[in-house]
């Protein structure tokens, strides 16, 4: 009889999340749509479904039934009789519980609203590079959010409250000691590559570059990664992203800018590599809330893993240099294969994060990893934070905005209330060259499959190795399992030193 | 006190149905993006998605709630402070209820399997020409619309309960007589037509047309018939189609068929005119289970009023034909425009009724109509269906199909349950007749209109008296107030024998 109970109430539990999933799927789509194309008088009326979409999700998250049977499931008895998925299933849930009961109702509610609210205001902020219009709304959500992390609760510093909703398991002790030792050697390494005299030409780049033959590129590009068209489809938009809504239906999103080969080329190659992890998870995973990644961290590795690892390697352009120069006939004709991929790996500072190159971009994410520490331990004030941002950027890249909306206004993420996000980026860049490291030494001949655009046996090493376990494996063991040794921010300076070494013939 | 609770429970009420019109936004919008070009590996999980979200939207429209306040909202005390819409929307949602409540739910849980299965089975039976395997589906379809209708209560024929469904208040003794009088012209019109020595040429019409210009000429007709572009979009699909999501997000798909210049043309005049009926309902109805059409007699008057009275039109070609020619550089050069009006009214039997002339569909109706009203009572049986349909082709249309796939399998209608569906078809040519003859009378100079390419005034004219009203009005209100009479099949028998009568000089 407890047997039957027991099957009785996981198979309904199990629906329950199916059905939850489902709000997710729904959800996920409107949003692909509305970015996508979605006509724009509709978009009013279709902020309400997703609404109501969400309202019945939440309501779901913290229903009273979920509550018992998180209980039932956590008692030792029945814990026992749980498979490896359906513990971690039944962990993922109660966490998400907790977290989700612990903050009343109203002030949730008075959340959402307010960074509703505040991403509006944000955009008109940037536009006008006007900080004062936004910074009462940025000083309610990190208001809001001190009183979450103290109704959540906190071990050491309260970030890492923030952090662990991103990178489970990340801490600011972790985060200063592999941030402190890439700075140490990022910076140096910049200046030498500033102090070279064999810099890169780059004016090639950015002739006019027709649309239809960007498109084609790319999606020539994915098909040579692997990504499988009857799971997913490439479509434009503003902001690139990749969207799973199950692993049968991964979506990429891109944008051409005409002036530039390069940014809707390799736009495409990092969303991409987000879509392979998405569309290569286990189907036993399926309608449970470990259909995903496991973290934004290493999310955000195996987007940076094609982008840059592969994308931007001297194998890879030697192999697909050809295409370039097919696509675009007559555009490259004087350039040469050496020239193009010392182009694509040009380090310069600059003062806007999603444009900067690879080395640099993690300098810009430690600004924001200080500031956002410094926010939530309450040394830093946000009315004092255009200021702060400057300072760290004239002290971290040597440069300094001079206007707000090129500094401390140029992301989204803040005005949503998603601080704890950023650092996933340079853990990204972290992981990957820490998995690079592997995976040489397990398909021993990795830039001849490159030279040969054999691209297939990497996205099946790291299918096995990353992408099928989705949120079965922390990120920790997962770089752990599949490196043998926890995050080393070691393996990414070595890969910086030994690449721009050689491009800048330091 | 008493007002207070009426005006909650009125606020609560209306809430509850926008909720349940969020639930229907979601699944049109999955719908559309299944039809638009969805990864088929995702398809499996996206059904169960609308299976979830369809589930949801039935238990509220039952749910005890909805009893209660359509209990109290039908009290006289209370019925008497509704307003006109808010009476309205009671009633419609008592209709539904009603029906939805005499049904046992595991009787309608198996019809919905019963019928989603016999979708796929009647797709092979269709392409195999193979009745047997489709004929168990559809007596078991047929068996539980009856027993359906015993529950749902009737009034006369059977039938009449299924054609409600369609068309409010519509009823066997009704089609009998305007289908009788439509018949007895149309008949002898047809032999007079196919008697004539003046058939047009059409051989022009089936060269081949580039894909891009054909959508490039659907989008500049689409504008000239003041569709909206920022409350809708214009896709492709196999079986074309268009959907309100709401009043701002009107979607239109079609399909370019690269020997034939009309289908994708009049395709999307036709899904335009659906178009611009749901872009055009009152804002003030967004949210309610009004912001929809009338009926589908009156959805299909609007297609077919843009499609055939508009775009069928001499004065429409006088104006527009240059714009062919222009989109189809030299195709045309050698044709004039009084060759290409003739051969876009080409009359001819043909034996599939979506590629039926103006003339002959209603014919194919008719058909389907009899057999329709035979089934409910009970004076044919399922397995009979093709020699009965083959006859009634030889009695309508003088010709009959070799193959059930393209006889009695031609349509998808029946293996989805849909009987009392197909006259909306017919109705729809009759209303806008009826309405043409109205709106003459009401814009003087309507042929100058369409010489002028000047479509705007038609729209609002229609707007003004149809569009706006949604479900607001009865489709008997509709066609009462607009035209000061019934629906009257003359005005159809007219048009033809104008249009044809000059057209074949008969």
């Amino acid at each position: 009889m407890t047997t039957n109970q027991f099957e009785h109430k996981l198979h309904e539990f199990k629906q329950y999340l199916q059905k939850m999933k489902s709000y997710e799927e729904a959800i996920g789509l409107i949003y692909w749509d509305m970015r996508t194309g979605a006509p724009k008088k509709g978009i009013a009326t279709r902020s309400e479904v997703v609404g109501v979409l969400s309202g019945e999700h939440f309501k779901m998250s913290v229903a009273s039934e979920m509550g018992e049977w998180l209980d039932y499931f956590s008692e030792p008895e029945q814990d026992a009789r749980l498979n490896r998925v359906e513990r971690k299933i039944v962990a993922e849930c109660k966490k998400d519980y907790d977290r989700s009961k612990r903050i009343p109702p109203q002030k949730y509610q008075d959340y959402v609203v307010l960074t509703s609210q505040s991403e509006s205001v944000w955009e008109e902020a940037k536009h006008n590079s006007n900080y004062a219009i936004f910074q009462p709304y940025l000083e309610k959500i990190v208001a809001t959010n001190l009183e979450f992390i103290d109704l959540w609760g906190y071990q050491g510093h309260k970030y890492n409250t923030l952090l662990d909703m991103y990178e489970p398991g990340m801490t600011v002790a972790k985060l200063d000691q592999v941030f402190g030792a890439l700075r140490e050697k990022v910076v140096p390494l910049l200046s030498a590559i500033q102090a070279s005299k064999h810099k890169p030409e780059t004016g090639f780049l950015k002739q006019t570059f027709d649309k239809e033959q960007q498109k084609k590129f790319s999606l020539f590009i994915l098909g040579q990664m692997g990504y499988d068209f009857d799971a997913g489809r490439l479509d434009e938009t503003v902001h690139p992203f990749a969207t799973g809504l199950n692993p049968g239906d991964v979506r990429i999103t891109t944008r051409y800018l005409l002036d530039d080969v390069n940014s809707a080329l390799f736009g495409t190659i990092h969303e991409g590599g987000h879509a392979l992890y998405e569309q290569n998870i286990s189907p036993d995973l399926i309608g449970t809330p470990l259909c995903t990644g496991t973290s934004m961290g290493i999310h955000e590795s195996q987007s940076r893993f094609w982008e840059n690892m592969i994308g931007r390697s001297r194998p890879f352009w030697n192999r697909y240099y050809q295409d370039v120069q097919k696509h675009y006939p007559g555009q490259f004709d004087s350039v040469r294969v050496e020239d193009f991929y010392r182009a694509t790996n040009e380090v310069k500072p600059s003062l806007i994060r999603i444009e900067a190159d690879e080395l640099t971009y993690n300098l810009h994410i430690m600004v924001r990893y200080e500031i956002e520490k410094e926010l939530f331990s309450e040394s830093v004030r946000v009315a004092d934070l255009p200021e702060v941002w400057n300072e760290k950027y004239r002290d971290y890249l040597g440069i300094a905005p001079t206007t707000n909306g090129e500094g401390v206004l140029q992301d989204v993420h803040w005005s949503g209330g998603a601080f704890g996000y950023f650092p996933s980026y340079a853990l990204g860049n972290m992981y990957a060259a820490q998995m690079m490291r592997t995976i040489r030494k397990e398909l021993p001949d990795f830039d001849g499959l490159l030279e040969a655009g054999n691209l297939i046996p990497i996205k099946e090493w790291l299918s096995e190795k990353v992408y099928r376990h989705g949120k079965l494996l922390t990120p920790t063991e997962i770089i752990t399992e599949v490196t043998g040794e926890e995050l080393n921010p070691d393996y990414l300076v070595d890969y910086f030193q030994e690449k721009y070494g050689d491009i800048y013939k330091l």
